[in-house]
C-alpha cells in the first residue's frame, strides 16, 4: 500500500553543498523526471547551520563532486541557469514548512534527507509545528554510535552538520518519528546480494540521470572496494511503504549529544530500557519520559531495489 | 592452551563499592577458593576516581547488594574482620603495579574488571609502564555506544565511574589491548541456550560461593525477565584462552569521550576506517595514528560455561 | 545629543516570564506612559530558547514576582485582559525584525534587554540581517566571568537562558555592538552615592509605575543589604546618549561558551590581545579575526539617574 | 614577620619545559644561590599532564627560550651535566609530597609555581594529603576569566596545562588555599611606578642570574611595550609575608571548568555569594558548600620589589 501520493513541496538546506546549489539540483532532478520545476514549489532554506562545526566541505567534494551530484553539468539533463532561481522567492523554507503543515495537520509525511536546520527553525518559529506532521522519516543519525564524517567524530554527516538542529528536532517533535541511521549502510543485512548497478543501466532518462548523479560517489566506493548501496533512498522508501521495507526495527529513546569533543552530533540512546523492564523506572537514574523513536536497523534491500527499478522505468 | 599460569597480585579500586570493601571481598573470595589471602598480595588502590561523576551508588546497591556481592555476610565463607586488613599495608595499588610490571616486563597479563583508576595512576607515575604488560584484557567500555548506568548516559559502568582514567589507559597503553565491551552482555550471540544456573548448583564450596555472591544481581535480572549471563568472567576467560573464547572480534581505533553531557565515558570509535581503505588516510579528516584495540563482539558461551564448571569443580 | 528619536517596534521573548506575559507587560508599560499599545507594534517572539538550560524559573519569580514585574496587577495601571493580545497577530518577532530592518538598513538601533533568541532567529532566517542594524546595544553577558544565575554557573541571566542564541548573535552581527555586562551592576563605579529611590517617589504616573514594577526586586536586594541600582536602564541610556553615559569602555573580541559544565553561556574573551600588540598575531595561537565588541565597564550613574528623573517627569 | 624559614624540598613538573629540564633549572638556580643542589632534595615529577591540552609548546619557547630560562647555558652559572641528575632517584614527586607532608602535618607551606599535576597525584595517592599542608599558595588560575595562553581560551597557563589536576587540587584541598591569579599581572595596581629592572643590575651573583633567566621574557614584553613585572615572585612573597604583600583579597568559592571549548581550565567562581547574603542559601540554585579560596587581587609592588632587592643582595 502506498501512503505517499504526491510531493507537496521540497525544501533545501546547506549540507554537502549550499542551499542555493541544492535548489538547482532539485530543479534539475525534477526536469530529469519530466516535471516542470515550477509545478512543485521549492523553498530555499538555511545557508548556514544554527551553530555548526568546523566541517571540512572540501572533503565532501572529494566524494560527491563540486555540485554534490558528481559535478557533471553537461550530462542529461544539462544544468540550466534557471535551475538556480527555481525556488519560491521571498519565503524561507522554515516559514514555508510552518504554513504548509498548518494547513494540513496530520496529513503530510515529512521526509528529511539532509541536515535538519529548516525543520528546527520551523519548530522554533511555531511550537505547534511539532504536532502537525503525520510522521517524520529521517535519514540521519546513528543507532550504534558509528560516525561517517571523520576519524575523531561519532556523528553521522547530516546530524554532524547541524547538531543543534538535530537536537531540537529529536527533542521537540510530537509525531511518529522514524530514523534511517547511518548503520543501515555501514552494517547492511548480510543477504544483500543485489546488483546495485542494474538500475543504472536501464535505457530511460531517469536511469541515465541516476548514473550521472551517483557517478562520483560510486567511483570512490569502488576504489575502496566498497559495494555501492542505497542510503537516502531507504528513507524515501520507508516513507512510502514501511511494511515492505522495514525488516527489523528498534524503538529507543534518545537525544543528540551537543557537548562532546568526539561525540558532538551523535545520537545518545537509552539502551537501559531494552535491558530493564518497566519496574526499573522507579529508580531516579532511569527515565522513560522521552518519546521513543523508531530506528530501521534492517531493511528489505531487494524490495527497495525493485522500487527503484520501477521508478526508473516510471511504472511505480 | 592456557596462557595464564597463576595470579601474581590483585589490586582493588572503588567501583560499586569502596576499595576497602573490595579488598575484603577479594580476601573472602580467596578463602572460598581455599587460598590463604596472605598468599596472593592484595594492593588496595584508589578510593576516589580521578574526577568521577555524580554517580548514584545507591542505585548500584539495589542491584549488587550493600557489599557489592549480594550483602550476605554469613553465607559461606562468612565474612571475617581480617578480610578488611588483607591488603599489603603502605603501598598504593598504583605503586604496586609499577613495581610488579617493572620487574617482569612483557611477561604479565593485566586483567581489568573495574574502573581503571589504578592503571591510569600507574601510567602517570611511570610512563614506561605503558610498555610493560604482555597484554591488557579489560572488561569495560562499549563498541556500539550502549550504556548501562542510566538513561541519560551512553557510558558503560566501569568507564563511567572514572572516564579520565579510561581515557588515559586507552590512549597511553602501548601493549596489546583487548576489550570485552558491555554489548557482549547486552547483545549476546543468539545461540546462547545455556543454563547459566547449572554451575551454581554443583555441590562444591566455590559453587556455593558463586551462588551467594551473584544472588542479588540474578534476582534483579529475573524480576525483569532477563537471563542471567556472564560478564567479568568473559574478560578473565579471554585472558586465559582467547583462541577458544573469542568467536568474533573487531579491531577499531578509539578514544574515551570526556566532555559530552550524555556521552561522557563512552568509547568513541573510528568506524570510518572500517569503511574506507588505506587510501583515504591522505585526507586530513581521517587518521590512523591511534593503536587499534581488539574488541570481543561475540564469544563462545558454551566454552566459557564449561570453563566455569571446571573451575567450580576445581579441575581446570 | 539624542540619537534615538522614537521606538519603531518592541519584540518579546521568554526570559524570567513567558513571551506572552512579556507582551502583556509591554502593553501595560506603554499604557503607564500614556501611550496606546496599538501605536507601537509589539511582536511576540520565542516561547522557548533554541536549546536552553534546565533553568530554575521558580527561582526567578522569587526575585521578580510571578509576572516578572512584582506581581501587583491592581496597581497603576491595572492589568487589562487586552494587554495579552496587544501583539501583532500572525507574525513572529524574528520575521518582524527581518522585515523592519530590511526596510531601514543602517538606520535603526536594536536594544536587547532579554535573551537573544529572536535576534538569533532573525540572523538565521536572513543572514543579511547581520549588516542592517545601525548598532546593537545589549544588556547581557559578562566581561569578567561573573555569573548571576546560580552558584555553579558563570553565565549572566540573559545569556544563560539561551546560550546558543547569544553565541549566534555575538558571532554573526556585522554592525557595531555594545554590551552592558552584568558586572556594571556587580562592580559599580565606586563614586556611586546616588539615591536610586528618589525617582520612585516623584508624583507622576511613571514614577508610580516604576515603584510598582521594581517593588519585588528592590525588596529582595534590601533584604540582602544590597543597594538597588540600574541595569537594563544602562543599556537603553547607552543607546540614547553613549557619550555621556559611558565613562570607561573596553574593546575585546570574544565568543559565547556553549560546552562548559560551569561556563555554558559565559562570554569567553580574548585578553591576550590587551597584553600583546599586533606583532604577536603572527603566532598561530593568537587570532584577531573576530570583530571587537565594545564593553561598558564604567558608566555615569548620576547622568543616568538624571535621565531617569527627566523621563519620569516626562521632560526628556 | 617571616613565616617561611627554609625550603624542605623542591618538586618539578612539565610546564613550559619538561620536568627533566625543570630539574636541571632548579639545580642551576640553587648553584646560583651558592647552594649545593644536593642539600635541598629535588623530586622529579610528572612528565605529562593527567589529560592535558593540545598545547603549543613552541609558542612558549618563543617567550621563555628553549630551556624555559632564556636559553643561555653559558651565562653564570654555566649549565653543568650533573644538573640533569640532581633529583632524588627512584621517587616520583607525588610520592615524595605524600611522604614529606605526612611527616610534618600542618607545618609546611606548599608553594605551587607550575602546573598542579604532582599535587593532584599526591591527593589521589593519599586522600589524607588534603589536610596536611599548613597552607597552599598557588600561582595560577584566574579570578576575572582572563586567559593568557591563546585567543580562544580563558585559561591561565598553569591551569591550562593540566586542567584536571587543577580541578582536583581546587576541589580536594582541605587546608587554607591562596591563589595569585593571572590578573595580578594583567591588571596591576595602578600605583606601580616601580623600576622592575633595578634589581637586575646589582653587582651580585643572584642579580646576574636573574638578569639571565628573565632575559628572553623581558625582551618580548619590551617589544610589545609591556612593562616587565613580577609573577611567580608574588606567590613566593605571599607565602613568606602575606600581611605585607596582600593589599586586597577576595574570598570566593569556585571550581575549574573541564568541559568548555573556550573555557577549559578556567576557574569558574561563584560571584552570586558576593551579591546575596546568607539568606539566599535556602534556594537550591545557590550553594556555599565549597571551601572559599583566597584570591590576591592587589599586591604591594614596592614591598615585593624590596624583598627581591634584599634577596638579590642576600640580606633577607
Ligand atoms: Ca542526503
Ligand atoms: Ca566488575
Ligand atoms: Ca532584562
Ligand atoms: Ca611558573
Amino acid at each position: 500500500m502506498m501512503t505517499l501520493k504526491f510531493v507537496l513541496a521540497i525544501t533545501t538546506v546547506i549540507g554537502c553543498v549550499s542551499a542555493l546549489q541544492a535548489t538547482a539540483n532539485v530543479a534539475r532532478t525534477l526536469r530529469a523526471n519530466g516535471v516542470n520545476p515550477k509545478k512543485i514549489p521549492i523553498y530555499r532554506g538555511a545557508e548556514t547551520p544554527l551553530i555548526g562545526n568546523d566541517h571540512d566541505h572540501e572533503g565532501e567534494k572529494w566524494f560527491f563532486g563540486a555540485d554534490g551530484i558528481s559535478g557533471r553539468p553537461n550530462d542529461f539533463p544539462p544544468v540550466e541557469a534557471e535551475d538556480f532561481l527555481a525556488h519560491v522567492e521571498g519565503k524561507h523554507a522554515a516559514n514555508a514548512l510552518v504554513d504548509i503543515f498548518k494547513e494540513h495537520p496530520n496529513e503530510i509525511t515529512l521526509v528529511c534527507l539532509g541536515p535538519l536546520t529548516n525543520i528546527a527553525m520551523a519548530l522554533k518559529l511555531c511550537p505547534m509545528f511539532s504536532q502537525w506532521p503525520k510522521q517524520v522519516v529521517c535519514m540521519g543519525g546513528n543507532v550504534y554510535g558509528a560516525g561517517n564524517v571523520k576519524s575523531y567524530s561519532t556523528a553521522e554527516f547530516n546530524f554532524s552538520n547541524d547538531p543543534e538542529a538535530a537536537h531540537i528536532v529529536i527533542k521537540e517533535l510530537q509525531c511518529p518519528v522514524t530514523i534511517i541511521p547511518w548503520e543501515c549502510f555501514l552494517f547492511p543485512a548480510s543477504e544483500s546480494k543485489i546488483d546495485f548497478h542494474a538500475h543504472l543501466n536501464l535505457d530511460t532518462p531517469l536511469s541515465k540521470y541516476f548514473n550521472t548523479v551517483t557517478f562520483s560517489g560510486r567511483k570512490k566506493l569502488e576504489e575502496s572496494g566498497i559495494q555501492y548501496a542505497y542510503c537516502d533512498e531507504i528513507a524515501m522508501a520507508t516513507a512510502i511503504d514501511p511494511e515492505n521495507i522495514i525488516l527489523e526495527e528498534k524503538k529507543l529513546r534518545g537525544s543528540v549529544e551537543l557537548h562532546g569533543s568526539l561525540t558532538r552530533g551523535q545520537l545518545a540512546l537509552d539502551w537501559t530500557e531494552v535491558l530493564w523492564n518497566e519496574e526499573k523506572m522507579t529508580l531516579g537514574k532511569f527515565c522513560n519520559k522521552r518519546r521513543p523513536i523508531r530506528f530501521v536497523v534492517k531493511y528489505n534491500i531487494p524490495f527497495l531495489d525493485e522500487m527503484i527499478h520501477k521508478t526508473v522505468k516510471k511504472c511505480l
